[in-house]
Protein backbone atom coordinates (compact mmCIF):
# COMPACT_ATOMS: atom_id res chain seq x y z
CA UNK A 1 0.00 0.00 0.00
CA UNK A 2 1.21 3.32 -1.25
CA UNK A 3 1.31 5.85 1.64
CA UNK A 4 -0.13 9.37 1.53
CA UNK A 5 1.19 12.34 2.61
CA UNK A 6 -0.61 15.92 2.90
CA UNK A 7 0.97 19.07 0.89
CA UNK A 8 1.10 22.52 1.52
CA UNK A 9 2.46 24.88 -0.92
CA UNK A 10 2.15 29.08 -0.78
CA UNK A 11 1.70 30.26 -4.22
CA UNK A 12 1.10 33.18 -6.32
CA UNK A 13 -0.64 34.63 -9.33
CA UNK A 14 -1.58 37.51 -11.94
CA UNK A 15 -5.62 37.09 -11.18
CA UNK A 16 -5.92 39.34 -14.61
CA UNK A 17 -6.73 36.05 -16.91
CA UNK A 18 -8.59 33.93 -14.46
CA UNK A 19 -12.46 33.97 -13.43
CA UNK A 20 -11.56 33.83 -10.07
CA UNK A 21 -10.62 30.70 -7.92
CA UNK A 22 -12.99 28.35 -7.77
CA UNK A 23 -13.43 25.60 -10.77
CA UNK A 24 -16.35 27.07 -13.05
CA UNK A 25 -17.70 24.92 -15.92
CA UNK A 26 -15.95 25.86 -18.98
CA UNK A 27 -13.93 29.09 -17.50
CA UNK A 28 -9.90 29.46 -16.59
CA UNK A 29 -10.14 29.22 -12.80
CA UNK A 30 -6.74 29.12 -10.98
CA UNK A 31 -8.11 25.89 -8.89
CA UNK A 32 -8.48 24.15 -12.46
CA UNK A 33 -5.17 24.89 -13.60
CA UNK A 34 -3.65 23.38 -10.92
CA UNK A 35 -5.93 20.50 -10.53
CA UNK A 36 -4.97 19.46 -14.04
CA UNK A 37 -1.08 20.26 -13.39
CA UNK A 38 -1.43 17.88 -10.67
CA UNK A 39 -3.42 15.37 -12.51
CA UNK A 40 -0.24 15.84 -15.18
CA UNK A 41 2.22 15.07 -12.02
CA UNK A 42 -0.14 12.15 -10.99
CA UNK A 43 -0.24 10.28 -14.37
CA UNK A 44 -4.01 11.24 -14.84
CA UNK A 45 -5.35 10.68 -11.14
CA UNK A 46 -7.21 13.42 -10.30
CA UNK A 47 -6.08 15.51 -7.06
CA UNK A 48 -8.09 17.94 -5.78
CA UNK A 49 -6.89 20.96 -3.79
CA UNK A 50 -8.42 22.81 -0.81
CA UNK A 51 -7.34 26.53 -0.87
CA UNK A 52 -7.13 29.48 2.40
CA UNK A 53 -10.21 30.86 0.68
CA UNK A 54 -11.90 31.57 -3.19
CA UNK A 55 -10.75 34.94 -4.78
CA UNK A 56 -12.99 37.06 -7.30
CA UNK A 57 -12.19 37.11 -10.71
CA UNK A 58 -8.95 39.49 -11.38
CA UNK A 59 -8.39 39.68 -7.72
CA UNK A 60 -4.49 38.72 -6.93
CA UNK A 61 -3.12 36.60 -4.91
CA UNK A 62 1.37 37.01 -3.89
CA UNK A 63 0.45 34.63 -0.86
CA UNK A 64 -2.58 32.43 -1.26
CA UNK A 65 -2.10 28.52 0.29
CA UNK A 66 -3.37 25.32 -0.39
CA UNK A 67 -3.47 21.57 0.37
CA UNK A 68 -3.64 18.22 -1.24
CA UNK A 69 -3.06 14.49 -1.13
CA UNK A 70 -0.45 12.29 -2.70
CA UNK A 71 0.73 9.48 -3.21
CA UNK A 72 3.75 9.99 -4.67
CA UNK A 73 7.18 10.50 -2.78
CA UNK A 74 8.46 13.79 -3.50
CA UNK A 75 10.76 15.75 -1.63
CA UNK A 76 9.38 19.96 -1.17
CA UNK A 77 12.27 20.63 -3.56
CA UNK A 78 11.03 18.19 -6.43
CA UNK A 79 7.14 19.10 -5.58
CA UNK A 80 7.76 23.13 -6.61
CA UNK A 81 10.10 22.08 -9.69
CA UNK A 82 6.96 19.97 -10.71
CA UNK A 83 4.63 22.61 -10.11
CA UNK A 84 6.41 25.57 -11.82
CA UNK A 85 6.92 23.26 -14.91
CA UNK A 86 4.09 22.19 -15.41
CA UNK A 87 1.60 25.35 -14.92
CA UNK A 88 1.15 28.55 -16.61
CA UNK A 89 3.27 31.79 -16.05
CA UNK A 90 0.64 33.33 -14.20
CA UNK A 91 0.94 31.13 -11.35
CA UNK A 92 4.27 30.54 -9.28
CA UNK A 93 4.54 27.98 -6.67
CA UNK A 94 6.66 30.01 -3.99
CA UNK A 95 7.13 27.61 -1.11
CA UNK A 96 6.11 23.72 -0.71
CA UNK A 97 5.97 22.25 2.39
CA UNK A 98 4.70 18.47 3.99
CA UNK A 99 2.07 18.90 6.58
CA UNK A 100 0.81 16.66 9.46
CA UNK A 101 -2.50 15.04 8.06
CA UNK A 102 -4.46 17.38 10.18
CA UNK A 103 -3.46 20.42 8.30
CA UNK A 104 -6.57 22.25 6.82
CA UNK A 105 -5.55 25.27 4.53
CA UNK A 106 -8.95 26.82 5.10
CA UNK A 107 -10.69 25.76 8.90
CA UNK A 108 -6.91 26.54 10.31
CA UNK A 109 -6.24 29.90 9.30
CA UNK A 110 -5.61 32.13 12.22
CA UNK A 111 -5.11 35.55 10.23
CA UNK A 112 -5.59 36.55 6.49
CA UNK A 113 -3.63 40.02 4.82
CA UNK A 114 -5.15 41.76 1.48
CA UNK A 115 -3.62 44.36 0.22
CA UNK A 116 -5.41 46.98 -1.79
CA UNK A 117 -2.84 48.86 -4.60
CA UNK A 118 -4.29 52.35 -5.56
CA UNK A 119 -2.07 54.20 -8.14
CA UNK A 120 -2.81 57.86 -6.92
CA UNK A 121 -1.50 59.66 -9.77
CA UNK A 122 -3.11 62.27 -12.81
CA UNK A 123 -1.76 60.35 -15.78
CA UNK A 124 -2.64 56.52 -16.37
CA UNK A 125 0.34 53.65 -16.54
CA UNK A 126 0.03 50.97 -18.88
CA UNK A 127 2.27 48.66 -16.88
CA UNK A 128 0.36 48.77 -13.59
CA UNK A 129 -3.06 48.57 -14.97
CA UNK A 130 -4.22 45.33 -13.66
CA UNK A 131 -2.51 45.58 -10.79
CA UNK A 132 -3.85 48.92 -9.32
CA UNK A 133 -6.89 50.97 -9.13
CA UNK A 134 -6.02 54.41 -11.08
CA UNK A 135 -7.54 57.01 -8.92
CA UNK A 136 -6.06 60.21 -9.76
CA UNK A 137 -7.76 62.82 -7.96
CA UNK A 138 -6.03 63.75 -3.92
CA UNK A 139 -6.80 61.85 -1.19
CA UNK A 140 -5.98 62.83 2.63
CA UNK A 141 -4.38 59.81 4.17
CA UNK A 142 -4.80 60.91 7.56
CA UNK A 143 -8.79 61.44 7.98
CA UNK A 144 -8.91 58.09 5.82
CA UNK A 145 -6.60 56.69 8.87
CA UNK A 146 -8.88 58.30 11.42
CA UNK A 147 -11.90 56.79 9.56
CA UNK A 148 -10.55 53.14 10.12
CA UNK A 149 -10.47 53.30 14.27
CA UNK A 150 -14.31 52.63 13.60
CA UNK A 151 -14.03 49.70 11.52
CA UNK A 152 -10.97 47.79 13.53
CA UNK A 153 -12.21 45.19 16.55
CA UNK A 154 -14.98 42.52 16.12
CA UNK A 155 -18.02 43.76 14.42
CA UNK A 156 -20.80 42.34 12.22
CA UNK A 157 -19.97 43.24 8.65
CA UNK A 158 -23.19 43.20 7.02
CA UNK A 159 -22.65 47.03 5.89
CA UNK A 160 -19.34 46.06 3.81
CA UNK A 161 -20.61 42.77 2.38
CA UNK A 162 -22.10 42.02 -1.22
CA UNK A 163 -25.70 41.30 -0.88
CA UNK A 164 -24.55 38.65 -3.16
CA UNK A 165 -23.14 36.25 -0.52
CA UNK A 166 -24.44 33.32 0.95
CA UNK A 167 -22.90 33.39 4.79
CA UNK A 168 -25.28 33.98 7.25
CA UNK A 169 -22.77 34.89 10.40
CA UNK A 170 -20.96 38.10 9.29
CA UNK A 171 -19.03 38.81 12.29
CA UNK A 172 -15.19 39.68 11.88
CA UNK A 173 -12.66 40.68 13.57
CA UNK A 174 -9.97 43.18 11.54
CA UNK A 175 -6.63 43.02 13.25
CA UNK A 176 -6.09 46.34 12.04
CA UNK A 177 -5.75 48.45 8.82
CA UNK A 178 -2.52 50.48 7.73
CA UNK A 179 -2.96 52.98 5.19
CA UNK A 180 1.04 53.29 3.56
CA UNK A 181 2.76 56.04 1.10
CA UNK A 182 4.49 54.54 -1.36
CA UNK A 183 6.10 56.54 -4.35
CA UNK A 184 2.91 57.24 -6.38
CA UNK A 185 0.64 54.41 -4.25
CA UNK A 186 -1.73 54.16 -1.50
CA UNK A 187 -1.71 51.36 0.21
CA UNK A 188 -4.25 49.61 2.34
CA UNK A 189 -3.32 46.86 4.19
CA UNK A 190 -5.98 45.04 6.12
CA UNK A 191 -5.36 42.04 8.41
CA UNK A 192 -8.51 39.60 9.69
CA UNK A 193 -9.25 36.26 11.23
CA UNK A 194 -11.81 36.55 8.05
CA UNK A 195 -13.37 38.38 5.14
CA UNK A 196 -16.64 38.32 3.66
CA UNK A 197 -17.56 38.59 0.30
CA UNK A 198 -15.99 41.91 -1.68
CA UNK A 199 -15.45 42.96 1.82
CA UNK A 200 -11.79 44.72 1.53
CA UNK A 201 -12.94 46.43 -1.93
CA UNK A 202 -16.18 47.59 -0.12
CA UNK A 203 -13.96 48.71 3.05
CA UNK A 204 -11.49 50.68 0.57
CA UNK A 205 -14.68 51.74 -1.84
CA UNK A 206 -15.44 53.45 1.24
CA UNK A 207 -12.78 54.85 2.97
CA UNK A 208 -11.40 56.46 -1.17
CA UNK A 209 -14.80 58.50 -0.53
CA UNK A 210 -13.64 59.28 3.02
CA UNK A 211 -10.16 60.27 1.82
CA UNK A 212 -11.77 62.32 -1.20
CA UNK A 213 -13.94 64.61 0.96
CA UNK A 214 -17.28 63.09 0.21
CA UNK A 215 -17.97 61.38 3.33
CA UNK A 216 -17.33 62.28 7.16
CA UNK A 217 -14.75 60.05 9.11
CA UNK A 218 -17.29 59.43 12.04
CA UNK A 219 -19.91 58.17 9.29
CA UNK A 220 -17.90 54.56 9.34
CA UNK A 221 -19.71 53.64 12.80
CA UNK A 222 -22.95 54.48 11.50
CA UNK A 223 -22.49 52.68 8.68
CA UNK A 224 -21.43 49.58 10.81
CA UNK A 225 -23.91 49.50 13.14
CA UNK A 226 -27.39 49.82 10.40
CA UNK A 227 -25.91 46.74 8.93
CA UNK A 228 -27.24 48.03 5.36
CA UNK A 229 -25.39 47.67 2.44
CA UNK A 230 -26.90 50.16 0.54
CA UNK A 231 -24.86 52.86 3.14
CA UNK A 232 -21.43 51.95 2.33
CA UNK A 233 -19.49 53.19 -0.52
CA UNK A 234 -18.47 51.49 -4.14
CA UNK A 235 -16.73 48.25 -4.44
CA UNK A 236 -13.40 49.23 -5.43
CA UNK A 237 -12.24 47.21 -8.99
CA UNK A 238 -10.56 44.10 -8.37
CA UNK A 239 -7.47 44.91 -10.43
CA UNK A 240 -6.48 46.26 -6.91
CA UNK A 241 -6.46 43.70 -4.54
CA UNK A 242 -3.88 41.14 -3.62
CA UNK A 243 -4.56 38.24 -1.08
CA UNK A 244 -1.12 39.10 0.71
CA UNK A 245 -0.60 36.63 3.39
CA UNK A 246 -2.30 33.54 5.37
CA UNK A 247 -1.45 32.75 8.32
CA UNK A 248 -2.18 29.40 9.86
CA UNK A 249 -2.42 28.14 14.09
CA UNK B 1 -9.67 75.43 -47.17
CA UNK B 2 -9.00 73.59 -43.78
CA UNK B 3 -5.74 74.36 -42.35
CA UNK B 4 -3.59 71.46 -41.31
CA UNK B 5 -1.76 70.87 -38.00
CA UNK B 6 1.11 68.94 -36.94
CA UNK B 7 0.63 67.14 -33.78
CA UNK B 8 3.56 65.87 -31.63
CA UNK B 9 2.40 62.69 -28.99
CA UNK B 10 4.41 61.06 -26.08
CA UNK B 11 3.05 57.79 -25.49
CA UNK B 12 3.39 54.57 -23.41
CA UNK B 13 2.64 51.14 -24.17
CA UNK B 14 2.62 47.71 -22.55
CA UNK B 15 4.10 45.42 -25.57
CA UNK B 16 2.91 42.86 -24.70
CA UNK B 17 0.28 42.00 -26.48
CA UNK B 18 1.33 43.81 -29.49
CA UNK B 19 3.47 42.13 -32.68
CA UNK B 20 5.72 45.16 -32.30
CA UNK B 21 5.11 48.93 -33.23
CA UNK B 22 4.98 48.53 -37.06
CA UNK B 23 2.06 47.50 -39.02
CA UNK B 24 1.53 44.17 -40.76
CA UNK B 25 -0.49 42.58 -42.18
CA UNK B 26 -3.38 40.88 -39.77
CA UNK B 27 -1.56 41.68 -37.14
CA UNK B 28 -2.07 43.78 -33.44
CA UNK B 29 0.79 45.81 -33.72
CA UNK B 30 0.81 49.84 -31.77
CA UNK B 31 1.04 52.12 -35.15
CA UNK B 32 -2.26 50.47 -36.71
CA UNK B 33 -4.14 50.36 -33.55
CA UNK B 34 -3.04 54.40 -33.15
CA UNK B 35 -4.06 54.50 -36.85
CA UNK B 36 -7.26 53.23 -36.05
CA UNK B 37 -8.06 55.58 -33.14
CA UNK B 38 -7.09 58.32 -35.67
CA UNK B 39 -9.32 56.91 -38.26
CA UNK B 40 -12.35 57.28 -36.00
CA UNK B 41 -11.45 60.43 -34.88
CA UNK B 42 -11.10 61.79 -38.06
CA UNK B 43 -15.31 60.61 -39.32
CA UNK B 44 -13.47 57.57 -41.50
CA UNK B 45 -10.20 59.46 -42.75
CA UNK B 46 -6.95 57.73 -42.72
CA UNK B 47 -4.37 59.69 -40.92
CA UNK B 48 -0.74 57.93 -41.27
CA UNK B 49 1.88 58.27 -37.93
CA UNK B 50 5.32 58.85 -38.14
CA UNK B 51 7.47 57.20 -34.96
CA UNK B 52 11.15 57.90 -33.47
CA UNK B 53 11.67 54.26 -34.56
CA UNK B 54 9.99 51.07 -34.40
CA UNK B 55 9.93 48.46 -31.21
CA UNK B 56 10.04 45.04 -31.68
CA UNK B 57 7.35 42.82 -30.70
CA UNK B 58 6.86 42.55 -26.43
CA UNK B 59 9.36 45.62 -26.21
CA UNK B 60 7.78 48.01 -24.08
CA UNK B 61 7.81 52.02 -23.92
CA UNK B 62 7.59 54.78 -21.51
CA UNK B 63 8.04 57.46 -23.59
CA UNK B 64 7.86 56.50 -27.67
CA UNK B 65 7.25 59.79 -29.86
CA UNK B 66 5.33 60.03 -32.99
CA UNK B 67 4.02 62.81 -35.49
CA UNK B 68 0.74 63.32 -37.45
CA UNK B 69 -1.12 66.12 -39.50
CA UNK B 70 -4.77 66.74 -38.73
CA UNK B 71 -6.93 69.00 -40.75
CA UNK B 72 -9.45 69.31 -36.99
CA UNK B 73 -9.26 71.81 -34.93
CA UNK B 74 -8.59 70.34 -31.57
CA UNK B 75 -6.63 71.73 -28.18
CA UNK B 76 -3.40 69.85 -26.81
CA UNK B 77 -5.95 68.37 -23.99
CA UNK B 78 -9.15 67.72 -26.62
CA UNK B 79 -6.35 65.55 -28.27
CA UNK B 80 -5.49 63.53 -25.51
CA UNK B 81 -8.89 63.09 -24.04
CA UNK B 82 -9.56 61.74 -27.79
CA UNK B 83 -6.91 59.66 -28.21
CA UNK B 84 -6.94 58.24 -24.90
CA UNK B 85 -10.80 57.51 -24.97
CA UNK B 86 -10.17 56.00 -28.16
CA UNK B 87 -7.13 53.78 -27.67
CA UNK B 88 -7.09 50.15 -25.67
CA UNK B 89 -5.94 50.23 -22.41
CA UNK B 90 -2.27 49.22 -23.46
CA UNK B 91 -1.42 52.49 -25.11
CA UNK B 92 -1.92 55.27 -23.15
CA UNK B 93 -0.84 59.31 -25.02
CA UNK B 94 1.13 60.86 -21.92
CA UNK B 95 1.57 64.30 -23.74
CA UNK B 96 0.39 66.04 -26.91
CA UNK B 97 2.10 69.50 -28.48
CA UNK B 98 1.38 70.95 -31.50
CA UNK B 99 4.87 71.69 -33.62
CA UNK B 100 6.01 72.89 -36.56
CA UNK B 101 5.45 71.68 -40.22
CA UNK B 102 9.58 70.99 -39.92
CA UNK B 103 9.54 68.76 -36.79
CA UNK B 104 10.22 65.20 -37.74
CA UNK B 105 9.87 62.27 -35.17
CA UNK B 106 12.18 60.09 -36.47
CA UNK B 107 14.70 62.31 -38.23
CA UNK B 108 14.96 64.93 -35.40
CA UNK B 109 16.02 62.62 -33.04
CA UNK B 110 18.84 63.40 -31.03
CA UNK B 111 19.24 60.72 -28.37
CA UNK B 112 17.15 58.33 -27.01
CA UNK B 113 17.08 56.55 -24.05
CA UNK B 114 16.35 52.93 -23.64
CA UNK B 115 15.60 50.99 -20.16
CA UNK B 116 16.48 47.28 -19.84
CA UNK B 117 15.00 45.66 -16.49
CA UNK B 118 16.43 42.72 -14.80
CA UNK B 119 14.83 40.74 -12.07
CA UNK B 120 17.67 39.64 -9.96
CA UNK B 121 15.52 37.45 -7.77
CA UNK B 122 15.83 33.28 -6.95
CA UNK B 123 11.75 33.39 -7.13
CA UNK B 124 10.22 34.57 -10.35
CA UNK B 125 7.31 37.19 -9.81
CA UNK B 126 4.14 36.71 -11.95
CA UNK B 127 3.16 40.36 -11.28
CA UNK B 128 6.85 41.38 -13.42
CA UNK B 129 6.85 38.27 -15.69
CA UNK B 130 6.27 40.58 -19.16
CA UNK B 131 7.78 43.54 -17.52
CA UNK B 132 11.36 42.73 -16.80
CA UNK B 133 13.58 39.48 -17.34
CA UNK B 134 13.87 37.16 -14.72
CA UNK B 135 17.94 36.16 -14.10
CA UNK B 136 18.37 34.50 -11.20
CA UNK B 137 21.70 34.37 -10.77
CA UNK B 138 24.38 36.46 -9.07
CA UNK B 139 25.72 39.33 -11.28
CA UNK B 140 28.87 41.57 -10.49
CA UNK B 141 27.91 44.81 -10.90
CA UNK B 142 31.37 46.61 -10.69
CA UNK B 143 32.54 44.24 -13.40
CA UNK B 144 29.37 45.01 -15.75
CA UNK B 145 30.51 48.60 -15.28
CA UNK B 146 34.05 48.01 -16.15
CA UNK B 147 32.64 46.15 -19.12
CA UNK B 148 30.53 49.23 -20.43
CA UNK B 149 33.50 51.43 -20.56
CA UNK B 150 34.49 49.66 -23.95
CA UNK B 151 30.98 50.91 -25.54
CA UNK B 152 30.76 54.02 -24.38
CA UNK B 153 31.79 56.35 -27.33
CA UNK B 154 31.22 56.26 -31.33
CA UNK B 155 31.67 52.76 -32.93
CA UNK B 156 30.98 50.23 -35.58
CA UNK B 157 28.09 48.07 -33.54
CA UNK B 158 27.77 45.44 -35.97
CA UNK B 159 28.65 42.59 -33.44
CA UNK B 160 25.76 43.99 -31.45
CA UNK B 161 23.36 44.02 -34.07
CA UNK B 162 20.89 41.06 -34.87
CA UNK B 163 21.98 40.05 -38.66
CA UNK B 164 18.72 40.07 -40.43
CA UNK B 165 18.97 44.18 -40.24
CA UNK B 166 19.06 45.86 -43.72
CA UNK B 167 20.78 49.36 -42.65
CA UNK B 168 24.20 49.07 -43.91
CA UNK B 169 26.16 51.80 -41.42
CA UNK B 170 26.46 50.49 -38.34
CA UNK B 171 28.24 52.81 -37.08
CA UNK B 172 26.80 54.64 -33.84
CA UNK B 173 27.46 56.82 -30.54
CA UNK B 174 26.79 55.37 -27.08
CA UNK B 175 26.50 58.37 -24.55
CA UNK B 176 26.19 56.67 -21.50
CA UNK B 177 25.14 53.07 -19.82
CA UNK B 178 24.90 53.02 -16.54
CA UNK B 179 23.73 50.39 -14.27
CA UNK B 180 21.11 50.73 -11.34
CA UNK B 181 20.32 48.52 -8.48
CA UNK B 182 16.95 49.20 -7.45
CA UNK B 183 16.09 46.85 -4.82
CA UNK B 184 15.59 43.36 -6.30
CA UNK B 185 15.87 45.08 -10.20
CA UNK B 186 19.16 45.64 -12.12
CA UNK B 187 18.20 48.22 -14.16
CA UNK B 188 20.69 49.13 -17.37
CA UNK B 189 19.98 52.18 -19.05
CA UNK B 190 21.70 53.43 -22.33
CA UNK B 191 21.46 56.53 -24.13
CA UNK B 192 22.54 56.76 -27.79
CA UNK B 193 22.32 58.87 -30.80
CA UNK B 194 20.57 55.70 -32.70
CA UNK B 195 20.80 52.19 -32.22
CA UNK B 196 20.86 49.10 -34.99
CA UNK B 197 18.60 46.35 -34.57
CA UNK B 198 18.57 44.39 -31.05
CA UNK B 199 21.35 46.37 -30.18
CA UNK B 200 20.53 46.70 -26.56
CA UNK B 201 19.17 43.49 -25.83
CA UNK B 202 22.90 42.23 -27.15
CA UNK B 203 24.32 44.89 -25.28
CA UNK B 204 22.29 43.31 -22.21
CA UNK B 205 23.05 39.95 -22.88
CA UNK B 206 26.54 40.41 -23.20
CA UNK B 207 27.07 42.17 -19.69
CA UNK B 208 25.35 39.47 -18.01
CA UNK B 209 27.71 37.28 -19.51
CA UNK B 210 30.51 39.74 -18.21
CA UNK B 211 28.37 40.05 -14.55
CA UNK B 212 28.05 36.18 -14.47
CA UNK B 213 31.72 35.65 -15.06
CA UNK B 214 31.52 33.41 -18.33
CA UNK B 215 33.20 36.46 -19.93
CA UNK B 216 35.87 38.97 -19.00
CA UNK B 217 35.56 42.50 -18.83
CA UNK B 218 38.46 42.82 -21.38
CA UNK B 219 36.57 41.03 -24.31
CA UNK B 220 34.54 44.06 -24.94
CA UNK B 221 36.53 46.01 -27.18
CA UNK B 222 37.61 42.80 -29.15
CA UNK B 223 33.94 41.80 -29.68
CA UNK B 224 33.50 45.60 -30.74
CA UNK B 225 36.88 45.32 -33.52
CA UNK B 226 35.82 41.88 -34.76
CA UNK B 227 32.89 43.32 -36.08
CA UNK B 228 31.26 39.76 -36.17
CA UNK B 229 27.76 39.42 -33.94
CA UNK B 230 28.51 35.38 -33.53
CA UNK B 231 31.40 36.98 -30.66
CA UNK B 232 28.76 38.85 -28.54
CA UNK B 233 26.36 37.37 -26.48
CA UNK B 234 22.76 35.72 -26.29
CA UNK B 235 19.87 38.69 -26.81
CA UNK B 236 18.41 39.40 -23.71
CA UNK B 237 14.19 38.88 -23.92
CA UNK B 238 12.12 41.47 -25.19
CA UNK B 239 9.82 41.54 -21.79
CA UNK B 240 13.08 43.58 -19.87
CA UNK B 241 13.13 46.66 -22.58
CA UNK B 242 11.85 49.94 -22.71
CA UNK B 243 12.16 52.63 -24.88
CA UNK B 244 12.02 54.97 -21.99
CA UNK B 245 12.71 58.62 -23.83
CA UNK B 246 13.74 60.54 -27.18
CA UNK B 247 14.95 64.05 -26.95
CA UNK B 248 14.66 66.43 -30.21
CA UNK B 249 16.87 68.89 -31.14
Amino acid sequence: MRTMGRIKCTISYDGTAFSGYQVQPNKRTVQSVIEEALKKIHKGSSVSITASGRTDAGVHAFGQVFHFESFLEIDVNGWRRALNANLPSDIYVRSVSIVEESFHARFDVKEKTYRYRILNADQADVFRRNYTFHYPFALDLERMRQATTALVGTHDFTSFCSSKTAVSDKVRTIFCIDIIKDNDEIIFEVKGNGFLYNMVRILVGTLLEVGAGKRQEVELSTILEKRDRALAGKTAPASGLYLWDVVYN
